[in-house]
């Protein structure tokens, strides 16, 4: 694939992405040229959200196989090895990355030479791209019956095309529902401290033509209690045997839904479910306390102020109406087959 | 009064305030030099909080007839009550502010003579501003008695002494707390979109070295859920038959406190209660799409996108534990008596 149009990570002779720390302000591309650029991106959230990050993990894995320089198979395959290990560790909690990591590898393996491990590892990256994108238009095609002409949909973060290859996941249902003529009016959360559903999803959704309007995250309750929300929809990071770990901020939604009876629905693909583990045996990463106390050169906060910033909640089953996947919804405890 | 170390506003030979929209870079003093100028600090939040805007409302009194020229008793109060109306109009929901005008202004009719006239508001306000920390000192120490050695007690903008003349009412009572020897740790919600949280109470509870922790507003029922937070309290802008108006968002941590069993209280002088109205009556003033989608210079969010940026939510009292007040601690449907 190798358009920048609506894709998020694409390979053209070597691999792209769309840096989002600069949207809404610039659109622009910029060229991963090794595998410590990729884990930077992954770091500094150039590139996020669960589906795309799988297909980045598959993709650094071609780029490592692209990049080694030895002619010898087993000696490309520990380079490879080494750096899907790094690759994994850049964010912990995301379960895609290491699912897109570990099937690149297993794909790489059946290659004997070095021509025919890089190709496997890309060939299969460029599947999972491909996937990604199916993938979501079935999570949409299912999840848009749910939709009502006319209903209102908070969302929080951004689990939209920028967060997949392409189409989303949460924003998917939505795009699907109005493609199919139905008016669909979105909440976006600002979502801090990283301003992913003002900086990313109030943008993809504007450049669509769907209504969106932006709000700060605490007002979802308000918005509940006066009858302007609907329907909630969000993605996940990770789904475990016992709750759904996505954007911090989302289990107060979940809440607030159950209590204004509004349904709260989890889009996403199978390769976001982990059934081997469950909320006690994750370890939510903590992110930078820059993040919260300053902004742009803002300080926001006094110098050396202690600061609690997870990236990730944990929203237990029973909160969930509905999960919205390529199988079809599963209301829990029904959970999808594996 | 004419210190600002630890005053929010006061009179020394003219009206003096902290400019709160520097803090926590600054802590800077300006003069007010007329009522124009007060507006605008009132407009722009370099005043806020519903008991400062109290003293604030009488101080602007005090101050056009400080700047008044005529030598006539009936014209200056004609000047009077201009002022009045223009001040009490440029932050409607805040019913202090025009509890506080109401107030300099009856006392100014008592005089004379113009001589009489300026004692006379200068007189109410000062006393206004003193009685603002007395009550003050009365709502802690009735709702320190709320609060257990121990406890972590969430908080939402600022209800400390920056909000008030001095010692403040949810932060005044985890000051009386302190001071009476409990071990009270504050985690202070940041509050979107202009970070009272961050700025302001983050750096007033430390640099009265009381353990603070900042947290995202959307972090409020994660931490709840974790078992992290004992008690909430916030302040109050409005307390009308039905419902708290504080600072958007308190509705929201309301709903997750009940919802986790957390006692929720709000901590307010009298003068904040407004009986004569409910929910219904009083129209939330929305602020400038800007707070929300620009910080210091840098876009947060597309140009021209729909924001939706209400100041204040309404809790419903049946979601108040207690009501903390200078007359004593009442748990609705109890209310305080006029």
């Amino acid at each position: 694939m190798s358009t920048c149009e609506s894709l998020t990570i694409w390979w053209d002779g070597g691999l792209w992405l769309i840096d989002q720390t600069l949207l809404p302000c610039k659109l622009l591309p910029i060229r991963i040229k090794n595998v410590r650029q990729l884990i930077d991106a992954i770091k500094l959230l150039r590139v996020r959200g669960a589906p795309a990050l799988g297909a980045a993990g598959a993709y650094g894995v071609a780029l490592a196989a692209d990049l080694s320089r030895t002619s010898n198979a087993q000696e490309m395959m520990a380079d490879l090895e080494t750096a899907a290990d790094m690759i994994k560790a850049s964010r912990p909690t995301a379960v895609n990355l290491s699912w897109g990591v570990d099937r690149a590898i297993s794909a790489a393996y059946l290659g004997e030479t070095v021509e025919e491990i890089r190709q496997h590892a890309l060939a299969e990256a460029e599947d999972i791209a491909l996937e990604d994108i199916r993938i979501n238009k079935l999570i949409g095609k299912n999840g848009a019956k749910l939709l009502d002409d006319g209903d209102c949909v908070l969302t929080h973060c951004n689990a939209g095309r920028l967060a997949c290859v392409g189409w989303g996941t949460a924003l998917g249902v939505v795009r699907s529902a109005c493609a199919a003529g139905k008016q669909i009016h979105v909440y976006s959360c600002e979502t801090r401290p990283l301003h992913q559903g003002s900086r990313l999803t109030a943008w993809e959704l504007s450049s669509d033509k769907i209504p969106v309007t932006l709000i700060c995250d605490s007002m979802s309750g308000s918005l509940m209690r006066k009858g302007m929300i609907d329907k909630v929809i969000v993605g996940a990071d990770r789904i475990t045997r016992d709750v759904v770990f996505n954007k911090i901020g989302t289990y107060s939604h979940a809440v607030l839904a159950k209590y204004h009876k509004i349904p709260f629905y989890v889009a996403a693909p199978l390769s976001t479910f982990d059934r081997q583990h469950e909320e006690s045996d994750i370890i939510v990463e903590e992110r930078d306390r820059d993040e919260i106390c300053t902004l742009g050169g803002t300080r926001l906060a006094p110098q050396g102020i202690d600061v609690y910033n997870p990236a990730f909640d944990a929203t237990p089953l029973e909160l969930v109406s509905g999960l919205i996947t390529e199988k079809g919804v599963f209301r829990p405890p029904l959970m999808p087959p594996i």
